[in-house]
């Protein structure tokens, strides 16, 4: 049996698919206020409820804000004003985990059933900190599936893992891998602030020795979407996990798909998150996807603007994965979701990014360096051969791997399981203090013992010349 | 096609049997002074003998210096002379390197072959030094396949990857990953030591800038056998590479074996190296066998010692791998070459360790750590059940991985060749220079920021004082 609790459930599903298929039971903790999961929806998993202490409304509230803030009044703020809002809705993720949790660990039912239910590994997606916990108190093995923490904070201080800011750009400081002189500087401060917010929230040693007890730490991205960097051993990348082949389109959309002749298609979609956008924004982007000879699949619930061109077809729902792999396909005008990103990445299209918030621009940031995506500009990405052709390439790259992702992620939760855990996968700078970790103590021994043998030799010395002089001086005298 | 070249024959070998069976053409460059490749017998590679400008007498007298040395003087040095002595040997190897590879770049004939055979990539053992030269003059992607060098010099400063001496243990410095303060000093010299030492001979940037474009490193170890380290996305761990399931023994063979009932047998051999050891160390090996109630089976070709006791044989050659693999097996008494330690950690035996020369005390050590090796103590290994258990959990270690060994090196062999070398699992590290990597050039840089600050900060606040007291005295003075 295995235990899944957490938020970023799309990546989450296929993993847990695929356990079942392999004959594993799974258990998924369902919070009573959580917005993505649906318990009721038939299914090969067992729901279990877990009342948060937070209302569903509350949780819908603050995510509108989170949104609103992102979109609308981000663009207006200064750098400080932005980070300590962001920290704010920061502090408030975390009541909501804090929230969750109290219906795991406080409830005395669940916590009962959890423990009868001998479960072999739990799996967990560290951005809702809480589940360390629970696989503490239960005793089993806890495997995180993470896409990035802020900075890599979590990643490295409690994982452990070496991050130089010298070619590591920090998640979300929008650089890239190869950094100029005051890039470096930026990336320098940009994990030092980091560093010296995250280690002021609560008492972050003692939440960071249980993260770091995590056994395996599957994170969702790869060297065709992120830049190469030190890893460790218990350190796993499946990026793409929820990726697979395109199924036929259903027949209005293939025939849509099919007339748009020579020049193929263009899908355009901004997520599932914008809904509606002004009057006047989606003129402007009708009226720009008017004037491109390709046909234009545009996902949207909003209502249509006046500027709609007859090579644009607007959509409540469509079937991404199917279209992206479709030959016709030219190019992705997405928002910059990972999702997407390497949905795009399995089937080798070219992006146009528009990001809107979150993790976007910093996704968008690694498309555009690796050359398959351009920012805000839709012809660049089709007529220019160039983007297709590294888009090819990180196809190839995403699939020439001894193991698909999820295969991976599979195999490593199930060594979990076999293996109790995974402490032979485990550095022993765990153990270390930081000032160890960096050898300071060492340094500061050496110094001293160099100090002391020049002064002892300065002292020899001026004792010994005293003593010379000293005999000359009486020699003289005599 | 596939062009092979290095030492480390025993190793490379299953790998190309691999790729050959794959459909790959594979050329070996044989050196005419090898000692160990032999290129008449007869096989599935392409033999291209070349002339070393050294004899093989040369190579074989500098051998068995280097032998005697090892096992016979090493013991009555001092740490610096066996350190000079050493180092001395270094640069013979050195010698021997640069004497293959003039037989292969200062040779027109050999070259045009090279050239005129399209080769696909490069795989060689960078401790013969030069392949890095025919690879960047071919033009062709190079696969590394690495045991260790000395304190992992050439993997931290060529290969770029990171190794804090704070828990990663120097190789060769017969330390562990957990060490007390005492040691973090002693491994802290260690490197610092060896780093001086290899930064002075010969160019080592050059060099060290063509060792920094193979594609692949290929690392002949695994978690099972070596201690949990950072690594980089280009590093692949494949150790016991040649380990292979057992096959049935010769018959006067399993008819010994099956002649020790409940108590089994032991497999002792101190290697390929030593084929004579004095009588009185025979004798006195002998007599501590005669005294175990298991069969031993002695793989010697010396002269049989007096006090030989009845349940010993010695055999001038035995199917080793297929003993370690036999039911019966309670312990192998090994020198500790890293190839023999594989097999037994591939069959779950606990290991004896007689350490001779070279690597073996640094591989025994790790054998040790792991809890399932002594060293010097038959009896400990056999009756305490924990060396046991400790051996099948490594071997569980060692097989529990998505791909063999085998499998994952023939892999990134190919994806080597499929993707035209693997630039996109390279980090940037690799361009920037020490005091980039280490980010003081961003120090620097901040404190300078700093301190002009704060100069300017008490420039301004004197400057105010001045004038406020200025006024002040003007005032009174009125």
């Amino acid at each position: 049996p295995l235990l899944g609790m957490g938020s970023h459930w799309i990546n989450m599903k296929p993993l847990l698919e695929k356990l079942v298929d392999g004959g594993h039971r799974v258990t998924v903790l369902v919070p009573s206020a959580s917005l993505f999961m649906n318990s009721s929806e038939p299914s090969r998993f067992h729901y279990e409820r877990v009342e948060s202490s937070l209302s569903i409304e509350v949780m819908e509230k603050f995510m509108e804000e989170f949104l609103h803030f992102s979109i609308y009044e981000m663009e207006h703020m200064g750098y400080v004003q932005m980070y300590l809002r962001f920290m704010e809705l920061f502090r408030i993720n975390l009541k909501f985990a804090l929230g969750n949790l109290d219906g795991v660990v406080k409830s005395e039912e669940v916590m009962m059933k959890l423990k009868r239910g001998n479960f072999d590994v739990l799996l967990a997606d560290p951005i809702m900190p809480g589940s360390e916990l629970v696989a503490d108190i239960l005793g089993i093995p806890l495997v995180y599936s993470v896409r990035f923490t802020m900075a890599h904070h979590f990643e490295r201080y409690c994982g452990q893992v070496p991050a130089p800011p010298s070619f590591v750009p920090g998640a979300m400081s929008k650089l890239t891998d190869r950094m100029d002189f005051w890039e470096r500087v930026w990336n320098f401060i940009f994990y030092a602030v980091q560093d010296y917010f995250l280690s002021g929230t609560g008492k972050p040693t003692s939440a960071c020795e249980l993260m770091g007890k995590a056994d395996i730490w599957l994170i969702r991205t790869y060297w065709d979407f992120d830049f190469p960097r030190p890893l460790l051993p218990n350190f796993k990348y499946v990026g793409g996990i929820h990726c697979k082949p395109a199924k036929p389109l259903p027949k209005d959309i293939e025939e849509f798909v099919q007339s748009s002749g020579d020049a193929g298609i263009v899908i355009f979609t901004l997520g599932s998150f914008i809904r509606n956008i002004t009057t006047e924004k989606g003129n402007m982007i009708a009226s720009a996807l008017a004037q491109i000879p390709q046909k234009v699949l545009w996902k949207y619930s909003g209502q249509a603007p006046e500027t709609l061109g007859p090579n644009t077809k607007i959509f409540n729902w469509i079937p991404q994965n199917d279209l992206l792999g479709h030959p016709k396909t030219r190019a992705f005008v997405t928002h910059g979701g990972s999702n997407g990103i390497y949905e795009a990445i399995y089937h080798g299209v070219p992006m146009v990014g528009i990001p809107m918030f979150a993790d976007q621009p910093h996704n968008l940031i690694h498309m555009k360096a690796k050359g398959v995506a351009v920012i805000d500009a839709i012809n660049t990405v089709i007529n220019d051969k160039s983007y297709k052709e590294n888009a090819m390439r990180l196809s190839s790259i995403h699939h020439d791997k001894p193991l698909s992702p999820l295969d991976e992620g599979v195999f490593w939760i199930e060594f979990a399981i076999r293996n109790n855990g995974a402490k032979h996968l485990r550095v022993q700078a765990h153990e270390l203090t930081w000032y160890q970790y960096h050898c300071l103590d060492v340094f500061a021994f050496l110094l001293a013992l160099i100090l002391t043998i020049v002064f002892i030799f300065i002292k020899a010395c001026s004792f010994c010349l005293r003593k010379c002089c000293g005999r000359k001086t009486k020699t003289k005298s005599e």
